[in-house]
């Protein structure tokens, strides 16, 4: 997801690099524990001292200390997004403080509480939140300067034994998950659940297309079948398909072999896709706006092709489809996620797990195309 | 507005041939209505033979006759919108019938009333809608074939002294306008009501950023101020920008003297704007993306530049506003636009009126970038 | 449903008679055509010369004659509602035309089609609208004289062997549903979906409470299930208890036994329901406003108990939850209804059927508290 | 507002009572800070030792210490709400801590600022928030337990020469108004905001049935004009008629010499009120069911006679208005308003500023139904 930010021209670089205020201060608050050594305890993380691929490696440090709003929480496993290897590899544009540690989805047991802290207590299992601060309701940021201040980016990131945040950083972890299942919400569970629930208020008998399978396209059709709709997986791999069906998709569409859009209009009786999970984006927005229902909606969570979107605009205005751009969601949102997880019984797709010492090699899996997400467990 | 559909390539031609079965029964039905003869009274309308430039002529033809359901009313104003000059000029690739008569806005006094008609009685003042059989909630159509069955395209036009439709292809016309002002509701008017209004649900204190001052542009400027709005207008003409500026916009930027982008960061301390009348379309799409605010909302409402939109896709996930195309709306937002320009006294801007025997030098007006409407009045 | 129209007093009253303008003139124009003789068919229907009880009988009469854009429909099945035997015992207020013929809700199959008709064709399987006229968005009528023209009331009923309407008081049947099924959408399952779909926007991992075990509850129960919601059903029977629990129920509350708002909160970790689909009414209203989630939402879609409702003003102002009653629904949701029970494969729930000459035993039927539908079948 | 919690019966108390955890923890921290003596500064405050009237008196305290991310506010202006005088008479059910200060509504200037604290600097001028903890979006609180921990109430008070809260708890003071205006804001001017405008979603043309002139009313008047609704104010009052309608409200009815429903009926054509600010509350909400629209929305937002809502269901069934309390709302809404008294100039009505020390007077003023608010400034 976000591969367009990567190499990302000069005038986006200005919206991805700047930050709230309000946030970068909560950030440096954090650097400064990181650096506290009252526990005494040393412990193992993974992180860099410079942006460029092959320079993750373990090193030792001192647990964080808590402030008094702040939890401790020892890390159970870390979920992996390819973004995590795109800030590794080039920054992203993003201000970083080295040394640097990379992920920004977890799962972990608190350890320890502050002296203010009303929400947790030792022994709880938690998962962390994306978008630190965003708590329900309209987005940080502004026009010129949109927040964009994530763990594991501008905020340290989860590779690491332990973690100490403010309390309103995590949220109770889903009793039906275990820890890698757990930590996969944050980011790729959230963004499909905002999308479809959040934002696009699913309804029975919808018809959903999702775009590809990976982590983001897996939970989109795990939450549109949970929320009662017909889903449609579009994949270039057959046996990928395959799997989709497994897990409850309707129909699937080789985008190799067949004019997805067709196939789309074939399958809803013309009346086209009530909402898209646009994933490819670029040109390919294009070919969105031609499947899409009247008044439907089109949900563009990445972009794979270039640092553009672009379509025709005829059916634009014909028929009228929303269009917005999602990335993640709020912390409310994700409380919703982890308690219809637990009522419904959705299970998070894995396609591999690796074991802390394993990193690389897990984030090597990222550039094959994993089915659902990469999972490091601790 | 509509620019890109002159010369729309083959795909969306397809699109834009087709019409939902519903609307064009209607539409034979009345082309047959439109032969009667039984009133034996004959009336001038203007209609051409072919598409192509300069064929427009005055022609005599028998008044309609009036199903069971119909409303025949005596024209008093039509308000001419770009298309209707792209639609003689090029076909705009709809399925027309000759001869064909243009345009699909106008005032009118009910003539007479079919046996079944319970809605109008002779003497009432009414307006047409622009898209009839669409009355409230979602657009008809489908995927593959968005509805576009306007007066003045798929059905006949209005450019006649005396029309019959079914009578919810009319709704009362505002008693506080005359017949040049209200004739211009049923398309701009009701474009921008429907981005910022219906869809947009503007709230006071809003920032809004209308693009140019057109016909839908001046509409934006007034209804976005009756919302409580802070307006602010891009134009290229300084001119302009003066007159809108006394037309209620709180401030105006030049275009062509100042980035607009920042000018919106300046005036909204780099809050964006909340919502944007996005009328140039093609790559200027790119801006409004920098401009909006997050959680904003980006109205297409037209294309000048081109068949395509693009933007960056950083500010489209970073800031998650809702892009969405505007084509008009629906009867009940026509019915909602008439009661408050009743009750707030919103005088739609006319640049010029011309006379019935003029409507060619009217719709030559169209192509100097009229500053409000051009309206024939009969 | 709607109990307390029986005898509501006489302000109610005012409110009950009146009828929008539109409505009342289809409705006469539509008992012309049952006048019709052209077609020279004979047929059956049970219908009454009086209100009250017992009066009602077998009676031939000619098939309806059909207008230009009218459907005549032969019936397969007739669902009942309390509110007929209502309108058969008291006429609710309602100015009946007699020879009345009772029931709102059929499925059938048209017979022919008007030369107007482009939406159906002989052969066709339909259901039919409850409130004819309201096709999407706002209900019809005003604040002084709310629509409440609705088949078997106002308009003619339909237990009669054929029927003729306009083609939009009818929309496609469910391929799924044999016709008693079909026959049980347009006011039990419509008043569901409505209330927990169009209007709730229910989301998967919602806490719904469904009160009781008739007609609307059941499918309520259906719809949130698919949803993804998490369903509570309430009732004073043990077994029917135990059949709703059968239907996929997640808790049953036997509200004789327990206290129903304390099981609420404790099979929702105080959370409290997110929805509840209110059915007693009147003074039991406070117990659904102390038994809501904040900001949650109850429908309050019938009463059984006295003609008003109430309930304490602290919950209401600090929970600010929606309270919204709901009748029915309009056309487009209907269409949306039929789509998702095909796509979900949602079964409604039949008590028992009834034969076209057991009308009167069916009636009684309803007065024993069915568990979900009754139906005649023809 | 909120008369019926005065004497709510033991049910309705385990709400008011009941705080959630979190709030509850904020709390007592700041409790903490309050006696705190690090600034060796003393200042005066309204205090009392006990519920019951006439005992409230000025003291002198030590000005508050505050915490890391809190701020130091010297009070200019409070302004009152009839709650306040009942909570000093009667506790309200509320767990109090004494010495208790009331008041829940001020302006101020800051002062000092703890080290964590980003938003504000000593010299900013900020207005309070009436419910802390709730940011944006859904309400804290459950089913059980609703939230209602404001200040005044379960948190301290604000009758004092300064406070100190976390930096939240504040917003910036509209530019525009007097420290007198400004205050007026948290309480009275976002209930009325956030019923028209967050909820609401009032839009130009609407009807808005004012009840009463009070705060809230007042501002529901202003705010309805901004948005360009059609306003009618409803009194017993003559004198205050004329004075609402100085103020731009379109039309008065005096609710002891008219039919207030049938009035409303003649100024609407029948069409009913889009959306009533219903203040009497009790049996009179009958009335408003009577008078709303079809589709409308009656916002709840206090309770004059008794401790129950009650209305009948025949208009809440076939007219499917909206009900929704309304209890204040969040921090982003308070922002949202802020901006907008700004950009439209909306002048908060002040009926009487008295000085700091006749707190006794202002208090009393209130059960005179004053015309707006009743300010003490510092």
């Amino acid at each position: 997801m976000f591969h367009s930010i990567v190499s990302a021209q000069e005038p986006m670089m200005g919206i991805l690099i700047a930050t709230g205020d309000r946030s970068s201060t909560l950030c440096s608050f954090q650097r400064n524990n990181r650096k506290g050594t009252n526990m005494s305890k040393w412990m193992q993380e993974w992180s860099t001292e410079a942006v460029g691929p092959h320079k993750l490696k373990i090193a030792e440090r001192k647990v964080p200390e808590i402030g008094e709003r702040d939890v401790l929480v020892r890390t159970t496993a870390v979920s992996l997004n390819y973004r995590d290897k795109l800030i590794l590899e080039s920054g992203m544009g993003l201000e970083l403080t080295f040394p640097f540690v990379p992920a920004s989805d977890m799962s972990g047991v608190v350890d320890a509480v502050g002296k203010g802290v009303t929400g947790f207590k030792p022994g709880d299992r938690v998962i962390s939140t994306f978008a630190p601060g965003w708590l329900d309701g309209l987005r940080p940021g502004n026009g010129r300067t949109p927040a964009y201040d994530t763990l594991g980016g501008v905020h340290p990131g989860l590779l690491s034994e332990y973690v100490a945040f403010p309390e309103d950083w995590f949220v109770p972890a889903p009793k039906s998950l275990d820890a890698a299942e757990a930590s996969t919400l944050p980011c790729a569970g959230l963004t499909a659940w905002f999308a479809l629930i959040e934002k696009g208020q699913l309804k029975p008998g919808d018809r959903v297309v999702v775009q590809g399978t990976g982590g983001v396209a897996l939970f989109g059709l795990q939450i549109a079948k949970a929320a009662g709709a017909e889903v449609i997986v579009t994949s270039s791999s057959r046996e990928k398909l395959e799997k989709a069906l497994a897990l409850g998709a309707d129909h699937g569409i080789n985008r190799l072999s067949e004019d997805w859009v067709e196939r789309v209009y074939a399958l809803t009786d013309d009346h086209g896709a009530d909402h898209i999970l646009e994933i490819a984006g670029g040109a390919a927005l294009g070919q969105s706006l031609k499947a899409v229902a009247p008044d439907g909606r089109i949900s563009v969570i990445g972009v794979l092709e270039g640092f553009e979107v672009s379509g025709p605009v005829a059916p634009l205005l014909l028929k009228s489809p929303v269009l917005q751009g999602i990335s993640v969601g709020h912390r409310r949102a994700l409380e919703d996620l982890v308690d219809a997880v637990d009522r419904l019984h959705l299970k998070p797709v894995i396609d591999r797990r690796y074991k802390f010492t394993e990193a690389r090699e897990a984030l090597a899996h990222l550039d094959r195309g994993p089915f659902g997400k990469v999972v490091i467990e601790f």
